[in-house]
C-alpha cells in the first residue's frame, strides 16, 4: 500500500492561530523502517519486527508533537487537558482505531464513541480512521461532521489509509472495513481478499497498537478474519481479539422476548456458539427469561428448533428487503454493547457472547479456532469463559456444524495463518455472513 | 391522506404470550372525529377543533389499551413499569413523534434518543414514527433495528403514516421529513408542497398533540415551515414551535475554533440570525473565544466579515461534495443539542439560536415570522431572548436582508397560514437551505 500525500485541502482548514500556548501542526513521522516487505501469497507469516523491537505499551501523552499522523482541522491542536478546570480530572487520552470509517456502520459508531456513550463522561477520545485510497474523501467528509458536532470528549481525529500509521499507539482497533461478495466471486476467493485485508492489519497492529490494544473484528467472514489478524499479530495476546456475534445474540434476545411476550430486558444468558454465518447456534438451552430456563417459558419446542434459529440467522436478511439497507446502525449499537461488556462488569450469574480464540475451552470445542462461546468479564477489557452451561445432544450437534464450518474455512486460508498451503473444501450448505 | 391498513406482516411478529400479567395487540381506537376536511389551496385556515373539545394535557399512562396505534413487535407489550424493581424510580414515559422516521437523519436521530442520550437515563421513551406511504416498508425496517437495539428505555415504538394518530399526546415532534426540489421545480413550488405538509402536520398536532408540545421543525425551508406550522396549531402556544438552526451555530463555533487555533469548547455565545438559508447571519460580534469577544482574538476583519460567513454557509455543500451524503449525523446531533438546549439550564453568560416566532423581540426585527435568536433556557423546555446583545450597522444591514427573504417566503405561503392569497416575489439572489 502506498503512502499518499493527503490533498491540499489540508493545509487550507489550517489555523492561523496567534494565540499563545497552543501548536498545531500536520504531519508527524512516519515509521516507515517499521514496514515489513510487501505481503506475498502463499508466504509463512513473518513477524514483521524483531521481539527486542517490540515498544513497551505506549502511554497516551498530551502536549506530545508525534504520533499526530494527519490529523484533520480542529484536532490538530495539541493542549493540556490537565491545565483545564473543566478537564483536569479526566482520564488519560484513549486512541481507537476504526476500519471501515467511510461506511454506513462506522458513521453510527464514530459519534457513538465521540459522544462519551461508550467510554464514559470522563474519558477523552482520539479516533484514527482507517480508509482506502478511493475513500479518502469520504473520510475528510466524516471528520468534518465530527468537528461539525462539538463533542467535547473529542480530542484528536486523524484519518489515513496505511494501518501502519492509523494503529499507532491504539488502545482499542474496531475493523469493520471488508469488501463484499462481488459478481462471479468464488466464496474462496472473498475469504483470500478479506483475509488478506485482516492480515495486513494484524501485522500491522503486531507492529505499532498498544501491546494491550483489545480488537473487535466486525468485517466478514469475522470469526476467519479474527483467526487471520491474530495470527499474524504474534506479539498481542490471542485473548485480545474479538469476533462480532453481538448482533446475533442482540436479535437472539428480541426473538425469544417477541415469543414469550415480555420485554427484551428480561432476557438473559444468551449464547451464540460458533461462526458469525448461517450455522451460528444460538442457544435457548441456557438462556432465561426472568431468570427462568427458556424452555420452561417457552413451550413450544419446535419453534424453538426450528423457527428460532432460523429468524436470529434471516434477520439481516429480511431487514435489507424492508429498509434497503444493511442493519449498519443495530451493528453500531452492538458493537458498543461489545465494548462495553468488557469494560464493565458482567451482571451477577449472566454473560455475553463474543468469537475469541479457542484455547483450553471447557466445552471440547476444536483449539485453535475462533469460535463464538458465553464470556464474562471483571471490567477491565479481559474475558474468561463461563463453565455452568449445560450442552445437549441438540446443542452439540449444532456446535459441531459451524466448527466444521469454521475449520474448513481455516483450511481455505492457512496461507495467510502461517500453517502452509491453503485447501478449500467449504461445505456447500452455508453461507457466508450477510449474504441471502 | 387515505387510512392505510397495515401489511400482514405486523401479525406474524405478533408474540402468541402464555405469560401472566402481559397483554399486547395491535390496533386502537382512532380518533376519525377529529379529523378536519381534506386541505384545500388557499382556504381559510380552520381550527380543526373547537375549543370546548380540546383536550387538557394527556399525562402518559402506562397499561393502558387507547393510544398504541400501530404499535410494532415487542413494543406492542404493555406493562407496569412502576411494579419493576429496576424502573420504579424512572419518570414517566414521553411520547416522541419524529417525521420522516425513514431518512438518514432520523436514522442517527431515533438510536440517540432511544439510547438516553437525549432525556436521561430514567426517561422511558415512546417512539412515534411518521412515515409516508412509501416508505412504511422502511419504517418497519427501523422498528426492527431499535428492537434489536435493546435499548431498555424505549418502551414503545408505533408507526404510521397519519400525523393525526402519530402525533396523539405527543410531548416532542420533531419534524424531519420535507420534499427535495426536483428539477424543473420553481422555487414558490417548493415552498408550497412542503407547506402543505406542515400545514397538515400543525392540524394535526393542535388537534392531537399535548398541549405542551415542543415542536422543532427541520424539514426545509424550515423557518417558513415553522411559521406555517405553528399558525395552522392555534391553541398550542407559538413560543413551542422550532426551526433548527443549531447546526448552523455548531458549523460558527468550529470554523471560528479553527481560525482561532482554540478546541471549539472555547466558543460561546454564537448567534445564527435569521432564516436557515444563504442569507443566514453567523454573528461574530457577539460571539467569544474563552470569554473574549471574538473580534479582539481574531483580527482578520476581512475574513470575519466575508469568508466566515461563507465557510458556515457552504459548509453542507462542501460536505456533501466530500461525502457524496448530506449531513445526517452532523444534522442528528444539532436536533439532540437543541432538545438539550431546551430541558438543561443554559450556562450562565450563554446562549444557543434557535428559530423561534417574533412576538415581542428587543431587536426590533419583524414580529410575526420565525427568526432565528439568540435564547437561554431555564431547562423546563422554554426559552427566552437574550437582552444584552450589541447590533452595529454591519450586523443590522445583514440581519435586515435575511428578515427580508422570510417575509418574502411568508407572502408566497400566505394561503397557508390564513392571510389569504399567496404573492412570491422571492429575491433572486437567495437559495433555500441545502440548496448548491
Amino acid at each position: 500500500m502506498a503512502l499518499t500525500e493527503l490533498s491540499p485541502s489540508y493545509t487550507t482548514r489550517f489555523p492561523s492561530s496567534q494565540l499563545a500556548l497552543v501548536s498545531t501542526r500536520l504531519y508527524s513521522h512516519r515509521r516507515l523502517a517499521l514496514r515489513p516487505p510487501s505481503r506475498a501469497r502463499n508466504a509463512k507469516v513473518l513477524c514483521s519486527i524483531a521481539p527486542n523491537e517490540v515498544k513497551a505499551p505506549v502511554t497516551p501523552q498530551v502536549n506530545q508533537t508525534e504520533n499526530k499522523t494527519d490529523c484533520f482541522g480542529v484536532f490538530c491542536l495539541t493542549y493540556d487537558l490537565k491545565a483545564d478546570e473543566e478537564t483536569k480530572s479526566w482520564k488519560k487520552l484513549i486512541k481507537i482505531a476504526v476500519s471501515g470509517a467511510a461506511g454506513m456502520i462506522s458513521n453510527h459508531l464514530l459519534f457513538k464513541l465521540a459522544s462519551g456513550e461508550v467510554f464514559g463522561p470522563d474519558q477523552p477520545i482520539s479516533l484514527k480512521l482507517l480508509g482506502s485510497e478511493r475513500s479518502l474523501q469520504a473520510l475528510e467528509g466524516v471528520a468534518m461532521e465530527l468537528e461539525d458536532s462539538l463533542y467535547p470528549l473529542l480530542r484528536e481525529v486523524s484519518i489515513g489509509i496505511d494501518p501502519y500509521e492509523v494503529f499507532q499507539d491504539v488502545e482499542w482497533a474496531l475493523l469493520i472495513g471488508a469488501k463484499p461478495r462481488g459478481p462471479g466471486m468464488e466464496r474462496a476467493d472473498l475469504l483470500d481478499i478479506n483475509g488478506q485485508i485482516f492480515a495486513e492489519q494484524g501485522k500491522a497492529l503486531n507492529a505499532v497498537a498498544s501491546r494491550s490494544v483489545k480488537v473487535i473484528i466486525v468485517g466478514n467472514p469475522c470469526n476467519t478474519n479474527a483467526l487471520i489478524c491474530l495470527k499474524n499479530a504474534p506479539d498481542i495476546p490471542a485473548k485480545n481479539f474479538h469476533a462480532l456475534t453481538r448482533l446475533d445474540e442482540n436479535r437472539a434476545k428480541c426473538q425469544l422476548a417477541l415469543k414469550a411476550g415480555v420485554f427484551y430486558d428480561k432476557v438473559s444468558n444468551m449464547t451464540i456458539w460458533g461462526n458469525h454465518s448461517t450455522t451460528q447456534v444460538p442457544d435457548f438451552l441456557n438462556a432465561r427469561i426472568n431468570g427462568i430456563p427458556v424452555t420452561e417459558v417457552i413451550k413450544d419446542t419446535d419453534w424453538l428448533e426450528k423457527e428460532f434459529t432460523e429468524k436470529v440467522q434471516k434477520r439481516g436478511g429480511v431487514l435489507i428487503q424492508k429498509w434497503g439497507r444493511s442493519s449498519a446502525a443495530s451493528t453500531a449499537v452492538s458493537i458498543v454493547d461489545a465494548i462495553k461488556s468488557l469494560i464493565t462488569l458482567t451482571p451477577k450469574g449472566d454473560w455475553f457472547s463474543s468469537g475469541v480464540y479457542t484455547n483450553g475451552n471447557p466445552y471440547g470445542i476444536v483449539e485453535d479456532i475462533v469460535f463464538s462461546m458465553p464470556c464474562r468479564s471483571d471490567g477491565n477489557g479481559d474475558y474468561e469463559l463461563v463453565k455452568d452451561v449445560i450442552i445437549d445432544d441438540f446443542l452439540c450437534e449444532r456446535i459441531k456444524k459451524t466448527e466444521a464450518e469454521l475449520l474448513a474455512e481455516k483450511r481455505c486460508v492457512a496461507h495467510l495463518t502461517g500453517e502452509g498451503n491453503a485447501y478449500c473444501d467449504l461445505p456447500g450448505d452455508t453461507m457466508l455472513p450477510g449474504e441471502m
